[in-house]
Parts: structure tokens; sequence; C-alpha cells
């Protein structure tokens, strides 16, 4: 199947969420055409629900009128249709594809779910257990990156590839929690590859056009934090 | 790649295991040979801790020398690797390889994560809460076999496949907890469909041949929840 025609694929999405940037991020590396359709998710449109019955999230990805979601399986499915289009997020040897899906699935399992629990955290012990949970993520993501890049740049090698678009998703938030908080998650001193890494991601031609603007990102956090801290205090919405 | 001679492919598992389990299914529908090397898990073996140093669990198959982890990996991988030999596990066509992703994941994400917490539920409210949930899931997933199979029996259509195999491999859990407890979570009368899957798909030649013994597995789950009352109770080890 080749393809990529704006007229058959389309992304429901939210501007800041790092799983939708996934699914645009893979498009732009591919250069597979679309439409983008923002959803309000406190008002769910039709389209987006009758999408994605069982999660009703986005992203979506709608192809020749055929949904389908979650962000690791959109991101396979854009290498599968489009093989003929741009260059493969998955390399072709079953072992090097393993090895891939096996980080994307630390991505999600261990590092977002460190990073959302410790957003979560109430006291303070709580705080500094997510944190160390967070740094031994990266820490592990560090070893793979120089497990899988051989001297390269991306974890897919020359170029970015799956692992890359994956963590490279959540790059944007990264970047505004650490200017929120003064902090350097991908810090040069103890995770030099992935500090390079995230130089070099971000500043590939398909990565610039379709990231989300830092500062709208720390607004957008901010206001998130502080409708969260007005319901834990009590307040009404 | 064919291949498939027991002297290149080595599982690294627990009997006990619905993980190691799928694994298992994989290779015996597929006819895949390998050796079986049972892990003790309270001393885990060189070769586990250098072949998972992540994770430092089963199952992890060695292909040719090299490690895949994570069962749902580890099933695409053999899908892949073995992509000569049996029947395939995913579909061809890239959209029913995305549904079955996505079904797959939604077994990990909801109903075996729904299951764990149901079974660590301390209080009645949250143990009602954990059995909603899975009921929940179960009836989502009464809807996905209705869509996925088309009429036929099994997810994968005629022949059990991908997402069969990631439900299937709780399978013998499933029967075991639910002969302890008495209850029937496939209940003909609620969800007919899934009720048929698993006596169909239970009933295959090549499951049969791997499923754990049920008895034994009651005995096994008995002595786990004793342990865990006693050390909930405060008695030492």
């Amino acid at each position: 199947m080749a393809g990529g025609g704006s007229d058959e694929v389309k992304l429901l999405g939210m501007w800041a969420s790092p799983f939708v940037l996934r699914v645009k991020l893979a498009l732009s590396l591919k250069g597979v055409g679309y439409e983008y359709v923002e959803e309000d998710l406190k008002s769910k449109s039709e389209l987006l629900l009758k999408s994605n019955p069982v999660l009703q999230k986005v992203p979506v990805l709608i192809h020749d009128g055929k949904p389908i979601c979650e962000s690791s399986v959109i991101l396979q499915y854009i290498d599968e249709a489009f093989a003929g289009v741009g260059p493969s997020l998955l390399p072709e040897e079953p072992h090097g594809r393993a090895v891939a899906r096996f980080w994307a699935a630390y991505i999600d399992g261990t590092l977002v779910k460190a990073s959302s629990e410790a957003s979560m955290a109430k006291t303070e012990e709580e705080k500094a257990e997510g944190k160390k949970q967070v740094a031994a993520a990266v820490e592990t993501l560090e070893g793979a990156l120089r497990d899988c890049s051989n001297g390269k740049p991306f974890f897919g090698g020359d170029t970015a590839g799956y692992v890359d678009v994956m963590l490279g998703g959540l790059l944007a938030w990264v970047n505004a929690a650490d200017k929120m908080k003064g902090v350097k998650t991908f810090d040069p001193a103890t995770t030099p590859l992935l500090a390079a890494w995230a130089d070099n991601f971000g500043s590939l031609d398909a990565v610039e056009a379709v990231m989300p603007d830092e500062s709208k990102l720390v607004e957008f956090a901010m206001a998130m934090h502080a409708r969260a801290a007005a319901a834990a205090a009590g307040a009404t919405n």
C-alpha cells in the first residue's frame, strides 16, 4: 500500500498531548500528508467517540475510513501501511524490531508510568521516590541508546526510528517541565548520550515542523497544576 | 528466516507464569521446536540475568544466541522470525495487524491490570470495585471477539492468532481462579462468545500440549495466597 494524500489520512488529536505528538512526528518523518483535527477533550466529537469507543482518547488515525488507536499501535501501522513512503521506523530484521519494541514498551511501561506517578505524588517522600524512579528509567535508557545506536545519533541508528519517536513525543513536555523546575532531565553530565540525542532529534526539520511551542506548553502545564491544586484544596470548579 | 530446530531456540520460563505460557502457546501453534529451561525465580540463573538485565523476568526467548524479552514482543518476534513455519499469528494487512495489537495492549493494559489490582484489594469496597473492572474488561473483550472473529471461532478468525495467544496465556489461571472461587469469568450467560472461545481454544491439540495442570495451579495459587495472608498478618517468612 502506498499513498499519503491528505484526503485519506486524518489525525484526531490535542495539541499538547505527547501521544498525539508521536503520531505527528512519525507522519512528518515519513513525509505522509494528513488532515489534522483538533479535539476538545471536554466535549469530544462524535467522530472520536465512534472511532475509539473503547478508550475514547486521542490520538486516533483514520486511514481510508478505518480508525487506528493507541500511539504505539498507530506508529507501527504507519510504518507498515506506508512502507513505500519515506524512511522506515522499524528495522527490517526481526531481532532489531523486537529490541525496538522492547524499548518502546519500556518507555511507556516504566518512564511514562514513573513520571505520571511522580507528578501525582502528594507527600515529600512520594515525590523523592518518584524522582528516583524517573532518574533510574532515564539512566536505563542512556544504556539502551548506547547499545542500540552503535555510536550513531539515534536509537534507530543514522535516522530517527520507532524508539526515537516514542521518546521524542515526550520531549516537548520534558523540556517544558525542566524549564518550570529549573532542572535538566537529560543531563549532559549524567546522561551525555541522551542529552546529545535530545539536541539532535529536536533539530531535525521534520521534528521542528510539528513540535508544540514550548512557552505555550509551560503556560498550559501551569494552568493544569493550578487547577489540580485548587481541586486538592477543595475549591469548586 | 526459517528454522526451529530445538538447538537454536531456548525458552527461559517458569511453569505457572501466564506470560511464559503465551510463548509456549505461540511456539506450539506454529510448530517451532525449542529447549525449555525452568527458572527458579528465587535464585535466577546467570543466563536469565544476562539475557534480561533490565527487567530480570521470564519469559526470555533466546534465538541463535540473541535474547528477546516481554511476552508480547516475543510473540511478534516468533511470527516474524519464523514466518515460513506454521500459521501466522498476525494477519498480513496493516489494519488487521493494528486491530490485533490494539486488543493485545488492551488485554495487558486493562484486563491484566484490573485482575492484579482486584487480587491485591484489601477492603470489601476495593474488592467489589476490582470485580467490576474485570467484568467490564471481559465484556469489552466479548465485543472485540464479535467484531474480530466475524462469526469464526477465534480472534484470529479460523485459526488462533496473536490476540488468542495473549488472552489464552491467561486461560489456565482464569480456570484455576474460577474453580477456587466457584465463579465463571467467561460466563456462557453473559459472554457466550468468550465462553465458546475458551472451550475451542483450550481443546486445540497445540494448546492442550502446553497447558499447565489445573489442579497443580490451584495448589500453587492457594500456597501463594496463604503466604500473602501470613505476610499481611505480620508473620515472619
